[in-house]
Order: structure tokens, then sequence, then C-alpha cells
């Protein structure tokens, strides 16, 4: 059964990446881009996420198994405007998503075809739509939400992601762009409430997956204080 | 060999208790408390902690036991100002803590001996001197960093944090008090470098416990991009 899920690496402190670049500048040599690759800096050196961008080497370990098993799980992808975008040149003529991707955004565009299996397909109509283009395409597998943080928090604030998984780094960023964050209006007395399902504890990167269960009412419990 | 810890039990985007809870009102009944009885409800449950509050029952899983290391391994305590004016009703005749707690205060105040081993130092010559104080009256065991964040901060921005552990509740508050905040004062290009030394994984809570290295450059890494 088609699952809508998510992987996102983050610092402690809860950063997918340094603080905005905003403009032409470059930006490799942004803040955004410094955090970015630090906390990514696992998935880079394992041989599955190597392999799927065309490079060579890299680790054969559980960090590249876990990369390996959320590859073979998506059978279609929901994208922010942002990250597709910036992927574009990058990615060049066979992406590593092997897979339809569906694109949320405000500007209408032609659907891409790439080799080896992926395509982009621009979405206008907003972010549930893309979900259930992506559910339908994906032929039985799981539908993989993949960044930025804003796309994220979308699904989750519409109650449409059923589980995620986060790549804690051991680094405390401070400031950049977070995961997690206002827009998600939960009210001071909720929570999104989840389950762990899956603790991967690797040297330099801990991995947790979540069933989402969704808002629930924070209750008063004072058993500690009487 | 002494070494300066802390625990910490937070939401998964990073808050220990909900908005902080100003002026007069009830406490209790305050966004703030909700917040934090969620984030800490596995140690409410948990037989050892109980047993330190005088209370009975409670499970006797991992989770107690992660307790009871934790209270065994602390000679000393540093404490916030705050917390400590909170515990000082509810803690009673015999606070939990079973050894001195040094509280890092701008209001002079003459300690204050309680029975079963604990007393509390006011300590109005700032954090290092605090944590020095402890390190002097732990006895070759730990100094235990205590609540709140502020304080926290202050010890890990300080350069005087050995190790933490975080007990991370499957919760999204979505607001609240953050573990993590800007008064780290981290550049946007460093990053305070961590190792992660032990995970432990509990049904409703992920213990991780981190070395801390100290402050690094964020170097450029574009072997992703290349």
């Amino acid at each position: 059964m088609t699952k809508v899920t998510a992987q996102m690496s983050v610092s402690l402190d809860g950063f997918y990446a340094g603080p905005r670049h905003d403009g032409d500048g470059d930006w490799l040599h942004s803040a955004e881009s410094h955090g970015f690759f630090r906390v990514t800096r696992w998935a880079t050196e394992a041989m599955s996420w190597r392999e799927r961008q065309g490079f060579a080497g890299g680790a054969q370990d559980v960090n590249s198994d876990i990369l390996a098993e959320s590859f073979e799980a998506a059978g279609a992808y929901v994208m922010g405007r942002r990250m597709a975008d910036g992927g574009e040149v990058p990615w060049g003529d066979e992406p590593p998503f092997r897979a339809p991707v569906f694109v949320v955004t405000h500007r209408p565009r032609p659907p891409v075809v790439r080799k080896g299996g992926t395509s982009f397909t621009y979405v206008t109509d907003g972010v549930a739509s893309a979900v259930a283009q992506a559910r339908a395409a994906a032929g039985g597998k799981d539908v993989a939400v993949s960044g930025g943080g804003t796309l994220f928090r979308q699904v989750l604030r519409a109650g449409l992601l059923d589980e995620f998984e986060l790549h804690i780094a051991p680094v405390v960023l401070g400031t950049g762009m977070r995961l997690f964050d206002a827009d998600l209006d939960v009210d001071e007395f909720e929570a999104i409430e989840l389950t762990p399902t899956r603790v991967v504890s690797a040297p330099q990167i801990t991995h947790i997956r979540y069933a989402v269960h969704g808002r629930a009412p924070l209750t008063l419990d004072d058993r500690g204080r009487s």
C-alpha cells in the first residue's frame, strides 16, 4: 500500500541547511550550502547515493543501505520548486530519482522527461494535488516528499504525511533553515504525535523513522507535582 | 574524572517546554507546563524517577535504568534560578538530588540544606564559577547541569559542557522554549561539533548521548555537486 514518506537530514538543532541564500550570488559558497553539506555529508559519502548521482566510490555501510532502501521504496516523488530548480543543472540528463517527480510550483511549465525513468511534472494547483498525482503514478510503491522544509511542513500540516525519517547529524548549526517551523500552525495546547518505528545508530549519524499519528490535545499531567 | 554533563528532554522540534509562562498565573495549567509534561512523560512514568521524588510505582524499564544511571553519576548539580525557584515547594524537605546543587542567580541568598544530602548554594558570580564550585563538590563524580535551556546554552556556549544526553520525545510541539537557540552565538560558517556516543531506543523515547568537541569551521564540501 502506498505510503507518503519523507527523508530529511538535519542538524541536532533542527536545521537542514544554513541561513537561506537569496539573490543571484554563488549558492555553493553561501552559508546555506555550508550547512546543507554538513548535514548531508553522511549521504555524500555513501556508495548507494554516489551511484545514483553517477559518482564512483563511497562507503558500503549501513548509511548506504538506508539510502538504497529509500530509493527503492519510492515509486514517485513530490518536490519543492526551489529544490527542483536548484537540481536541474547538477542532476543532468539522468537524474538520480528514476521515477516520476511532481514539482509543486506557482509557475506553469510543460513536463520534462529525462533518461533513466525520471520525469518532472509541474503541479500548480497545490500540494494535495501533487501528492494525489504522485500516488497515482507510484505503482503501489511509496510517495517520497523530497525537500525542502517548506514542502515538508505543508504536507505534514495537511495531514498527508504517513511517515518520515530524520537523519540527525551530530552538529549544532545555531542558525539556518528549520525543518519544523511556526507555519506548522500547531496550537500551544496541542501537538503532532508520532511513534518512533526504527532507530539506526551509525557513527556520525542517527537515523530515526517516525509514524505520524496527527494532532492531539496536550493533556494536563501533574503526576510529577503531587 | 569529573565530566560536566546535562540531561534534557525535548520534543522532536527541539522544545523542552511549551511557550514560556510569565506572570503570577497558574503554571500548572499553562501551555508551558503542558509542553513540559509531554516531553518529560517518559521520566514521570519511570520507577527510578518516582522513587527519587518519593512517589510509589512506575515502570522498571530501560528508561528507569537510564535515569537511575544519571542520578548515580551526578556528584553535584548546577541549576538555573527559575528551575530552582519552581522546584522549591514541590521538592519539599527531601529533594531528589541527594547532592550539592549550585544555583546560578543574580539574587544573593544564604545556602539551604535539605534532608538526604541535597543542599542549595546560590552563586551570583556567573556560570563558570558555579561549574567550578560544583566540580570541587562532586567528589570525582560528574557535574550535572540541570535546567533550563538558558543555563544549558550558557554552559555549552562557554565551552564548559563535556557531554549531554537528549531524551527525544516523538512529538512536534510547534512552539515553546527551545533548547538550542540564537544566544548560542554560532557563526553561520561554523558549528558546534558533537559525536553520538550512545543511542538507546525505547518505545516512546529516544535517548542519544553526545560528546561535545566544540566549535569548528564549516568547510566547503561540493563532492555532491561535481
